[in-house]
């Protein structure tokens, strides 16, 4: 039995992906950027997918650029941003808990003079809007927050966090690290305040290489990247034809179902929640109840997370123990900026899902980790 | 008749390409910092194609990174590079024809403060090895140029330009662009002068959203990307495999017939020449004699490049009137570049090459430029 609960790091690409990939490099292989037939079919697989994107997200499809992923659509934003509106000001606002590309693109910022406040988090992993409220000033520019936390699942609640950052300073950009929320949880750009979001393929079912990032109109960003004339010049290179073409019958997929696969991740989780009743010393990192669906961050009491990994492998079941871009730095781990012991960080392992997964999945990682904890605490 | 004589642009996919994307994607598409088996599967496709490269161009497989592609592994290059060893000195030293992606990062650089000297290029682009020779300083930290060029074909001869900066300032980098040389003309690197060389995978029929670039080992380039730990942090975020499996692929099967392909090539340019004795008036933009096989520019007096290339389509042959990157930016064309008459630029237009064409393709084309050319110097 092969069993799958680590979508958060990657997803499978989908039957219509893989479908929608091969016509792309059959038919539509050209260069966008090219100006006769062959190219402009190409072209219109990248309106293609902007058009789903602004309907699925009420925006408009020239509000949308398209980079290599998140990592580059989060330090487009950031450095961009900043390099953009540092006439205006130099303040940032940020939290402990960001994805290492959000965090590490302010710690640039940081060294280059800009002020960064890093908001904390509760034992939760929620931001506190009072703390907010105080962070943002009439220096500060840009203010990032993930949606949904990618190691513990924590949701921010980012419509009011949109109000507080607005109401004091309407001109600070509020950008939004989508990553994880995208496709998952509902979002309308059009009436809300996320002026810059962030979004990847390969996390809905996608093909790696391709993320794209949400513009609102008449916000500028210093480009990354110089060369072409390429999407408006903001993100020059050779468009990725076929990830960005999979990324939009990936979206179109996810968001007619979001809801349904919300409803259906949302009764997997709640299943192996379970597991805290069925076993002693089992913590939930981040917010049992209101969390994403999508993610469960457990810490087994005596446990060390990488030997529970690697004896699950070993019945075919595939976790994480944190975030799979820090591989090797658990001093990343988002586990340590909540306010909970220290010894959950070295046992914690992600299980995180995908509408593809099944209640007899769940049922039988339940099984093997009754059978398996006990032993693991007692050879320690 | 489909003719397309556009591959300097982008190539079509191979078979075998098409089918190492398939196979990616149905089995090897977990994200390749999972430290479990899925994600170790997708690890081993970017060593396999790492493996490919360094046996292909004398290289080992550590002293590969994967890119989005050309433009960002000339950015990361150029404005990497300046940013490490500018403790060391402030002079740079690239050619008046580069492809955008490199005169643009070296335009920024020049806004920051350092001095680029933009060498000439003779009536067919070849740069004087005498200048590069006075350009090269103590002070030098990099030099850029091109191996190929992209709108004319021109070869410039790496090897001769690499021992001139080498036997002037030993510690300058010597970066090549080789977009439109890699699996095209023949290169050694661990033998050679070259520290950094610059590919994409969508030129050799592999697709659209994977480059590299070697990176000779002791070399260090500040990344322009930051977040996680991938590829030594100097290029983070998720690898695209399936387009770096894609580019193994394709290289294997580019160096595999690089002679023969370039004999095969060579013999269409040579056909596609002899419209200059069928036709009066027109002429060639770079090197007619020993120029890239793949690429050939001419200029026909008396007709606009953009109505030829719509003629052409019109009769199922595709070309492009210069670089795809630089649609409607006609000032960046290469040919104003060189000592050649100024109408020379509006009339130009690139027939690019790949092994997949045929003689009678050519013979075709040849057929209809007979026939149009003077009708469409009559009705300008």
């Amino acid at each position: 039995m092969t069993v799958y609960f680590d979508s958060a790091a990657t997803t499978k690409p989908s039957k219509a992906v893989i479908e929608k990939v091969t016509q792309v490099l059959t038919e539509s292989w050209g260069n966008p950027s090219s100006l006769h037939k062959i190219g402009m079919t190409a072209e219109g697989e990248i309106k293609k997918t902007a058009e789903t994107l602004a309907r699925a997200l009420n925006a408009r499809p020239e509000e949308f650029i398209f980079t290599s992923g998140g990592t580059e659509s989060n330090n487009l934003t950031i450095l961009g941003a900043a390099e953009c509106y540092n006439r205006r000001g130099m303040d940032l606002v940020t939290t402990k808990i960001e994805h290492p590309s959000v965090t590490e693109a302010f710690l640039q910022l940081q060294k280059r003079g800009f002020n960064v406040t890093f908001l904390d988090v509760d034992a939760k992993g929620h931001i506190y809007l009072e703390q907010l409220k105080d962070a943002v000033t009439e220096h500060t520019i840009l203010v990032s927050i993930m949606a949904v936390n990618n190691e513990i699942g924590t949701v921010q609640n980012i419509e009011k966090a949109g109000e507080v950052i607005k109401s004091r300073n309407p001109e600070a950009l509020f950008h939004v690290d989508g990553v994880q929320s995208f496709g998952k949880e509902k979002l309308s750009l059009a009436k809300g305040r996320v002026d810059l979001l962030s979004f990847s393929g390969h996390k809905i079912h996608g093909i790696k290489g391709g993320g794209g990032l949400y513009i609102r109109k008449g916000v500028r960003l210093q480009p990354m990247l110089y060369g072409g004339e390429q999407q408006n010049k903001i993100r020059t290179g050779t468009e990725n034809v076929p990830a960005i073409a999979a990324m939009g019958t990936a979206a179109e997929e996810a968001f007619l179902k979001l809801e349904a696969n919300h409803a259906k991740v949302g009764k997997l989780r709640h299943a192996m929640l379970s597991i805290c009743d069925e076993l002693e010393g089992v913590r939930i990192n981040g917010d049992a109840e209101s969390g994403s669906p999508y993610i469960l961050n457990l810490s087994f009491d005596g446990v060390r997370g990488e030997v529970l990994l690697h004896t699950l492998e070993g019945h075919g079941i595939y976790v994480s123990t944190g975030s799979a871009c820090s591989k090797g730095a658990k001093s990343h781990s988002v586990i340590r900026r909540l306010d909970v012991p220290e010894d959950r960080v070295g046992s914690a392992v992600r299980f995180s899902f995908s509408p593809d997964n099944t209640e007899s999945e769940v049922e039988y990682c339940i099984e093997i980790l009754k059978k398996n904890i006990p032993v693991l605490r007692k050879y320690r």
